[in-house]
């Protein structure tokens, strides 16, 4: 841990992902104190906090841990005036950010460690306008944060390196992977991915090749088994035979140069929209989010142990 | 089965997939014809079956299945006369399949089907050439063949809706999950979806932002737990909180025109090439692709075991 110990973490900003981190932080025995300045957030977030905790019950729970442990403070610089880690998740708008990071700087005790979960935006950008931005990280979650375990980890210019290996420590210790991404970069690296596919699918559903369903299929039973166990390079490694990535390159290397994505991202329109929103509805007809949500941590558990079983050495420096 | 009954199969081209779909025919209770001209093919062949073997057991074997139900037959003529479907698997070259196709086309059974394994090419190009092109389709397969459910079946201009519907329900019986795609495209769907996220993935290491071993584990902890599942489009909709995708499109649309993804293929240099090859060797020292494959299929029945029974009434054409 460095020479820092954090033992009170604040949470900033309790929509999907404030509440998913406040139900990772309560669940590892931290106290957690959130702000949100919205109508009914602490009604919602407490609902949130309740609906994730059987799924942490049964990934363990630490000595102590309670979702009682959580307090909220609707007055922001109260909240953050006693944090060692204070967790940002404001709405996506850099100016937004900005302006909300130098204020929970202002008011955090000098050493406190801030984190913006920014999905896209860069740390250098995000510190602009603090006194102390060498305590300024990203640290960029996935949904659900109380069970997915990838966080990227990003300093930005006046970041000091010796808070970003803190950081890495605390999430570590908190049952994340921390992936620790040296360059500065929109949407940072699983994002960009994600991305990638995003816009292929929403083209592939705009030029009526397939539906939404079909989209998903064409993951759920095929590249996803895949991807969920060994990534888009392994993946393709495996399927090399006996040469592996070498004889997929030479096999698929001049693919790159064939038409097979759409390059560019589609117009989101009306039409569109409609199309995709309409494909997801039907696909879950009949089933409350809640319930879908009980069903995919349910299933989330158990793949993580099937990971832990299979890739036992797996992790994010070393061999597997 | 429409009016016409598959008993007897053949398989043309015994690289990796066509081993592949070799291993799941036998294990379905077929005798298995191959043919291939390279030296030493009908040993690899074998021994490649007698790999998945295991793997077979575990999901389940047809009765009467046997791996010594295979036959090679070097003259691809005979080997192709008494097959009531055709499977090809050569080389990703046009003017080869081409060929290829044509000269299976003049040898098979007026009303057997022959279905080409291509990832990328369209099946009315391939049965250009074709006497009888009503009864050429592509049915492409993702490695390993004989564990993945997924096949894209798609017809060409001049393929009878009739062999397609036979298609899709002999792959069916044989335990996969044919995704029947009604427009031709290059790279059909999910390659498509694939080639978005590794033309991505290889920018972000062409830039220096991260290593394969970082991509993968950008993937393997984060969204690729969730794609296993869900797919792209789903694990967005569970995403948006109780307003679901029309959520996200509101959050997230907006970042479809940010500079997310690298909208080009990198070049594929010496450099990048040494550079995927030596992560993907670094990741897997000290293992053999053999030890590694037993490892991944071990997974890969396990996780479809997941999906079963967390996600029950998932198909390609119903809700879930």
């Amino acid at each position: 841990m460095g020479t820092r110990s954090i033992k009170q973490v604040t949470v900033v900003g309790t929509g999907v992902i404030g509440n998913g981190w406040a139900a990772r932080f309560l669940s590892q025995g931290y106290d957690v104190i959130a702000t949100d300045p919205a109508p009914g957030a602490e009604e919602r977030m407490r609902l949130s906090v309740q609906r994730a905790w059987p799924a942490l019950e049964k990934m363990g729970l630490a000595a102590g841990a309670s979702k009682d442990r959580l307090r909220f403070e609707p007055d922001l610089a109260k909240a953050v005036a006693v944090a060692d880690l204070i967790q940002e998740n404001a709405p996506e708008r850099e100016e937004l950010k900005r302006r909300l990071l130098a204020e929970i700087d202002r008011h955090a005790k000098p050493d406190a460690i801030i984190a913006s979960s920014t999905s896209g935006l860069m740390p250098s950008t995000l510190q602009a306008d603090c006194i102390r931005p060498e305590r300024v990280i990203v640290a960029h979650p996935f949904n659900p944060v109380y069970l997915i375990p990838l966080v990227e980890v990003v300093g930005g210019e006046k970041t000091a390196p010796e808070v970003v290996a803190v950081a890495e420590q605390f999430y570590q210790s908190i049952q994340m992977k921390p992936l620790v991404v040296s360059a500065e970069i929109e949407g940072h690296v699983a994002d960009r991915l994600m991305e990638a596919i995003w816009r292929e699918a929403l083209h592939i559903v705009n030029d009526g090749i397939a539906t939404t369903e079909e989209v998903d299929a064409a993951i759920i039973y095929g590249p996803g088994l895949r991807w969920a166990l060994m990534g888009p390079f392994l993946t393709l490694h495996l399927a090399g035979g006996e040469q592996g990535m070498r004889h997929m390159l030479e096999q698929f290397g001049p693919a790159l140069k064939l038409p097979w994505t759409k390059l560019e991202a589609p117009e989101l329109t009306e039409d569109l929209r409609n199309q995709v929103i309409a494909g997801c509805e039907r696909q879950t007809a009949g089933h409350s989010i809640a319930g879908l949500e009980v069903r995919r941590d349910s299933f989330l558990i158990e793949l993580q142990r099937l990971l832990e079983k299979y890739w036992p050495g797996a992790n994010l420096n070393g061999n597997i």
